[in-house]
């Protein structure tokens, strides 16, 4: 079966958003065995956004629509896409009550145009939007399906995954299946390297993806069933395991690199706590993504003057000021002090210059100091990365994350050899 | 002049990279005053290459190709626009030497597939490529122009900004300037209701994009030269400031909400701690986003545990046993302690449920209480966000900001009657 992508939105045409839903939707459209040749953009115009539409029917069996289902004028796509298939409008009560429950929860009051988001096209399936207002569609006639889904990805993403995934999944026979083995502490080029014979594979395919500091390498068989392609899956998914080894932080889609590490922790009845400065909260931030988190963290620090990292941590004043804020020194005696003073297990500290200003030609902007306490042992790494301020912290953050993780399995003995 | 865009290369139809070509093309075409009405993606297949090029050249005056030019087999882009024009291949001397010239620095062999590259369409102008093989072209016809980019985005933008940009800027007589007005503790449906009349307007246009817990309005204006476009605009904004009050947080493109808030506290010599439960740090991430958020913020608490509220923010027991973690007066002490503690002016405080577990009738998942502690005064809200985990802990991060800058402004007396 083919499908076929059209976002709808002025402000892609105008490039003041990148169309991450294209890639998010390809993605998963391909992995469900259908076949996409065709995406296009069209702005909120009633004319224009018919013309694509109907081209699209022509040559695909799904169309796929997203945007455009908003509260405001501009908004038209189900209004469009009701016209191609020649529906009226109805009032729909379990949208109209989505909505009022909606607002009342957020205590705010309805703008009347708010109350368009009720009227579904007849004889469509309403998709109720958990994580906004906009319901979404899917319609069906003569053969052809259209699925018209919100615009802002944190709505359309769980939308998809909810219905449409096993919507379609009941249309195709054929299936893709895919596992995905995530990678951390070894850059892309390297895992590249090690997987040369490995990634000329058909069936199933092997691809590497970056993430920001990790690798994940998908595995996809197309098969007839699941469990044909589970099976096709399984021994190279060995092989990936034997080759990376601790490498290997996860085999599981959806875990995340914070969450392993909190089910490491979890395992070993480890705590931990936080001692951060250029980054601010994002490392502990991560860990408490991770629902649970509170069994192992119960505080952190941000001490991003070198008063509070020596009133919250003790760093001594004659390292400041000998080595300065960003040094091995000063990063060993933040994880230290951070396990002292709470009687963690564990506390990984970071301290960097994140830029722009602030750099010298001895400590330039990227240099970041990890260091992590456990075990009676000190533990601390040199980073030198680049690119803007936000980017130096996502990936300290992430350093510090994947270090920290070393640490502990090197404790337990663990590591690779 | 209209023009249209057309990314070539099935790496996008699988989803595996993200169109930012698309993006980065878009905005550029909107600036030199281009009108973009589609845009679409087609894999590397020759018939629905050329069948695209073609739907292309019937509605709009300027085509722009990107992918597809380079060695391999799969590379059909400029046979299928030389087809499409009716133009016959040649080999252009200068390409050729160029690309024995790169390889030749780069001390590489040339593969045999390489020379396909030093074959162009006759009449074209060859656009050298700086920094990779495949040269780009710009092709006349009857009117019509057809531009070939590569598709790597290090090729491509610097061959669009040196060739493509001079040479479409000679055929608009226009230029499109726009400015955004940015908001903040509106929602978008409040914000189109106010500006129901001036999204009627056509030059300038006036239209609004929700970003989490933010509202965007931009101004555009299509005119002869930026003077003019900035004269259109300049009322505009002025009655935007007017209509929204404070809720204005900047005019300037590049102003986020966070750096508007360290403007803010630096502007009145304040500084401000952070005593975060479920957010975990991503307030305190926020501020740090900014570059010389050293002079107004100095440390912060990540207090998960009841113990940490307890201990570093002095947050009682029998509050904590009588109401819960999750209440206004555990909110209020967790600011008013982060003050006492560590003497800043002013202190956010964070506590909520942000699930999956851990909601119950009267405390359901989702539910937050932002507290700001700030000259003598505790000022508290209660929110009641809908989601997942992630969403409501963002959610909440960006209302703790906009609660905070509204408190300052507040006690300034500066906010709307």
């Amino acid at each position: 079966m083919v499908v076929e992508l059209i976002s709808v939105g002025t402000e892609l045409l105008l490039g003041n958003i990148v169309n991450t839903n294209a890639a998010y939707l390809s993605e998963k459209c391909a992995g469900l065995g259908l076949s996409c040749f065709y995406q296009s953009v069209v702005g909120d115009n009633e004319k224009r956004l018919i013309h694509t539409i109907e081209t699209a029917l022509t040559r695909s069996d799904i169309v796929i629509l997203s945007g455009g289902l908003g509260p405001t004028e501009d908004d038209l796509t189900k209004d469009a896409a009701a016209g191609v298939f020649g529906k009226e409008m109805r009032v729909d009560e379990d949208a109209r009550e989505h909505i009022q429950e909606y607002f009342e929860k957020k205590g705010m009051e309805i703008a009347a145009n708010n109350w368009k988001q009720a009227m579904v096209p007849e004889e469509s399936v309403v998709l109720i939007n958990e994580n906004g207002t906009a319901p979404g569609f899917i319609m069906e006639q003569k053969g052809k399906v259209m699925i018209l889904l919100p615009g802002p990805p944190n709505e359309m993403i769980p939308m998809f995954e909810k219905n449409i995934i096993p919507y379609l999944s009941r249309k195709t026979n054929s299936i893709i299946y895919s596992q995905v083995v995530k990678l951390c502490g070894i850059s892309e080029s390297a895992a590249e390297e090690k997987l040369a014979d490995m990634v000329k594979s058909e069936n199933p395919t092997v691809a590497t993806y970056a993430k920001t500091g990790e690798v994940h390498i998908r595995v996809t068989a197309k098969e007839e069933d699941e469990k044909g392609a589970k099976k096709l899956i399984k021994p190279v998914v060995k092989e990936l395991k034997n080759r990376f080894g601790t490498a290997v932080y996860s085999t599981d889609t959806d875990t995340t690199l914070e969450q392993s590490i909190v089910e490491l922790l979890s395992e070993n009845h480890l705590t931990i706590t936080t001692a951060e400065s250029c980054t601010g909260g994002m490392v502990a931030a991560r860990i408490v993504n991770v629902p649970g988190a509170s069994e192992i963290f119960k505080e952190g620090f941000i001490t991003y003057s070198n008063k509070a990292k020596r009133r919250y941590l003790g760093v001594k004043k004659r390292t400041l000021d000998k080595y300065g804020a960003v040094s091995e020194q000063t990063a060993k005696e933040m994880a230290k002090g951070g396990i002292l003073f709470t009687k963690s297990d564990l506390c990984i500290a970071v301290t960097g210059i994140a830029g722009p200003d602030g750099g010298t030609v001895e400590k330039p902007v990227g240099l970041v100091y990890i260091s992590c306490a456990f075990g009676g042992k000190t533990y601390v790494e040199k980073c030198c990365f680049t690119g803007n301020r936000m980017k130096i912290r996502e990936n300290t953050a992430v350093e510090a994350l994947v270090f920290l993780r070393m640490c502990v399995l090197q404790h337990y003995n663990k590591m690779n050899s």
